[in-house]
């Protein structure tokens, strides 16, 4: 993308209603706009990385067997009425009545409308199991919508529902989650932490939230430091093999790791002094098995085995696709702007051209601008007519993770300078081989 | 993917709601499923379908230098009272009043949100010319929902708004979108003709729609049978011209056609009688040039190049997304099934094993299949126990263009059956044939 043709209304003054580094950087990169209280418009850059983000769940929900559907974002009543839940959601389910005078709702959760597809379809145990997931926008009418899109009202969220004949087939799909999920959130730069949580209105007994550690984090979290050390990296998991599943859940779960809702000081106190943490965390995911909650009050029974009808196992598992824009920005961001991983970046680099409409500069950027497409890179190429300083700050403030600079003086010496956001080094080398190392960097996390 | 592992649930019955045929065929081919009127749950085969369809939209869309973004879909009321439409829009848009009792709506369409991102962010006549886009779901509380997701009240759809300098360059921008719009709806296998329309509440003089001739279809269209003739193929149209963009304009709207809305009789008599056509037909997208209808109202000015606040040109562009499905099917279609250009199709191709669990044919089966994705194809391998002709009749109902059988007679003389859905033609191959076979159909129309 040229930038003389894109849009991106990068702010100079730091907006002063946000109160959170990652609100901050993202109204100031031009990502987001508040179109009324806890709603936001996604900019043209925002949009690009929600994008990102989406891809990188859908690849990782496909690859272990999930099945990709869509349900709509208004739900009618009755169908909450007969799970018990349109009277006990409080007020933070937004009610609509439609013009017939029919009690609607915009969508915070799904159960019951899966459960209700379930039940319509599906007859008999030998379609199981079954795993069916949407991304799609909810929304929660919270009273004191805040830090932008990190607790927002409307928001993009992937929410996944098992379907199990025995409760040991649905506590491997609670497993299979779990490695699915540390696997996506590695994927975008994340170490999000399994914590013992609470269910809260979902339900159930046994859930695991996911927790990325950040001082602006709304939960208090209790861990023991060991747990910071376990990495998911590229290990294959057989997402069949349910004693496979059950180890990796063993490995990242064992060690003490609750929020506040569960913390048992008694047993965090037995974890040795040196090794115990508090910290605050941003919750990006969690993982749920409650069983025959819905499948009992809805009717969503299989035939079993012996053909009698069995109330099937469920447990529901969700990701915040759009709060994870901000938990992967407070994560990673630095005074000068947001450093994204490379994992989710809206453009794979920036081309700065120090002296547009210079022509051997511009032929050369121009040139470079096609290579790194032809290799399939995204590249943003600041063609504006712009100083030096505005432009590096510009690219800081988005944070693409790598920058070619290109200018006259190089250009003499056949050379341009390949500059990491992360650590800030520069390194002088040839075009060719500027398009190689950055296309070296991206092949290598594929 | 692999039928026993996908969910699929085709019906057997013809469902006795629906009236056309679109709507037979997605409810039976497993691919929506009605979660209250007019509200559709997508399915794991009509998701797939539908994210084709938005792929091309955003394929096109870029392609012509449109910038894509996302807007919510709740909005204030408060914007909707700056244009004046909040109380002149009908009952058809759907009122919302949030827990702290403001106002809000379900947007039905997005002009003034996106003159408010505008007017925020773009202040001189060298940020234009600019177009930005989103693709999001809109509602409009049809009093009558039916014809399944060709009218139903939660649907998804693409707007797009430019913004120009002056009216020149704004109706350039409106023949740039009617290029685009021939060429993604062509992507589709679609004819959708451009006619000349009512422009309802969006406003304006300059309108057109795109209809998709059908029986079903809810206007009655008049026309030049001429009009049926022109192609716009694989020519490449420089975006940026305006004299090429405009060129085709005059090419495909300078006969007649006109929605009954705008039908003159007196003009339509001059064509000679053997060309004059009356027909039905389905609206799947509409172009807007209004002027400064929002930008007046809403202080949408940037400053011109002499310095003087000027209030933008802006004109407003549709694609109707989900009822693209409908629209498609309607145009394609036999008495077995639904059958998907090669464009759209939720698969490319279908394997179906003629007897599971033979260990010769079960291995052929995994070969094809892997063969096929390693060439980047996408095939759907029925490898259930079911008959031949059952198996046969799914596959023609969900209307993948090519099915590969395989069987133990064919494997004998080391071929398998090639069919073509559209056609009903086989033809004997080896395997490696048929994956070049299939892979080249794919190719060329890319």
């Amino acid at each position: 993308m040229r930038l003389s043709r894109y849009f991106l209304p990068v702010l100079k003054e730091t907006p002063s209603e946000a109160q959170i580094v990652s609100h901050r950087l993202m109204l100031r990169a031009g990502m987001i706009k508040q179109a009324s209280a806890g709603i936001y418009s996604w900019l043209p850059l925002g949009y690009k990385v929600l994008r990102r983000i989406e891809q990188i769940v859908h690849e990782e929900q496909q690859r272990v067997g999930h099945i990709p559907m869509l349900m709509p974002t208004l739900q009618s009543a009755d169908l909450w009425r007969e799970s018990g839940r349109y009277d006990a959601y409080g007020p933070e389910m937004l009610r609509i009545r439609d013009r017939q005078d029919r009690d609607m709702l915009y969508g915070p959760t799904n159960e019951e409308l899966i459960t209700d597809i379930f039940r319509s379809h599906v007859g008999s145990y030998k379609d199981l199991p079954l795993t069916l997931y949407h991304i799609q926008w909810k929304f929660r009418d919270e009273i004191r919508p805040r830090f932008g899109v990190m607790r927002g009202r409307e928001f993009l969220m992937k929410d996944g529902y098992n379907f199990d004949l025995t409760k040991e087939d649905a506590l491997h799909a609670y497993n299979r989650h779990l490695v699915s999920y540390l696997r996506t959130y590695e994927r975008m730069g994340l170490q999000a932490i399994p914590m013992r949580a609470d269910s809260g209105p979902i339900g159930g007994d046994d859930t695991h939230e996911f927790l990325v550690l950040a001082e602006t984090g709304e939960s208090e979290v209790f861990y023991d430091s060991e747990i910071t050390d376990l990495k998911f990296g590229d290990r294959e998991i057989d997402h069949d093999d349910h004693a496979a599943c059950a180890a990796v859940l063993e490995e990242f779960t064992s060690r003490y790791a609750r929020t506040d809702e569960t913390h048992d000081e008694a047993l965090f106190s037995q974890i040795p002094e040196e090794r115990r943490r508090s910290a605050r965390g941003i919750e990006v995911g969690q993982i749920f098995y409650f069983g025959t909650k819905y499948s009992e009050p809805m009717g969503a029974t299989v035939q079993g085995p012996d053909g009698k009808p069995v109330p099937v196992h469920m447990g529901s598992h969700g990701i915040g696709v759009s709060r994870l824009l901000g938990a992967i920005i407070e994560a990673s961001h630095d005074e000068r702007g947001i450093i994204w991983p490379e994992g989710v970046t809206p453009f794979h680099c920036g081309i700065v051209n120090l002296k547009q409409g210079d022509a051997e500069a511009d032929a050369a950027c121009d040139a470079l601008y096609r290579s790194l497409r032809t290799v399939g890179l995204d590249p943003l190429y600041d063609d504006t007519k712009g100083g030096a300083g505005a432009k590096f700050a510009t690219m800081d403030l988005i944070g693409l993770p790598w920058r070619i600079t290109v200018g006259p003086r190089g250009l003499k010496n056949g050379v341009v300078e390949l500059t990491s956001r992360r650590t800030g080094e520069s390194e002088e080398m040839s075009p060719e081989q500027a398009v190689e190392r950055v296309a070296q960097v991206y092949a290598a996390i594929h």
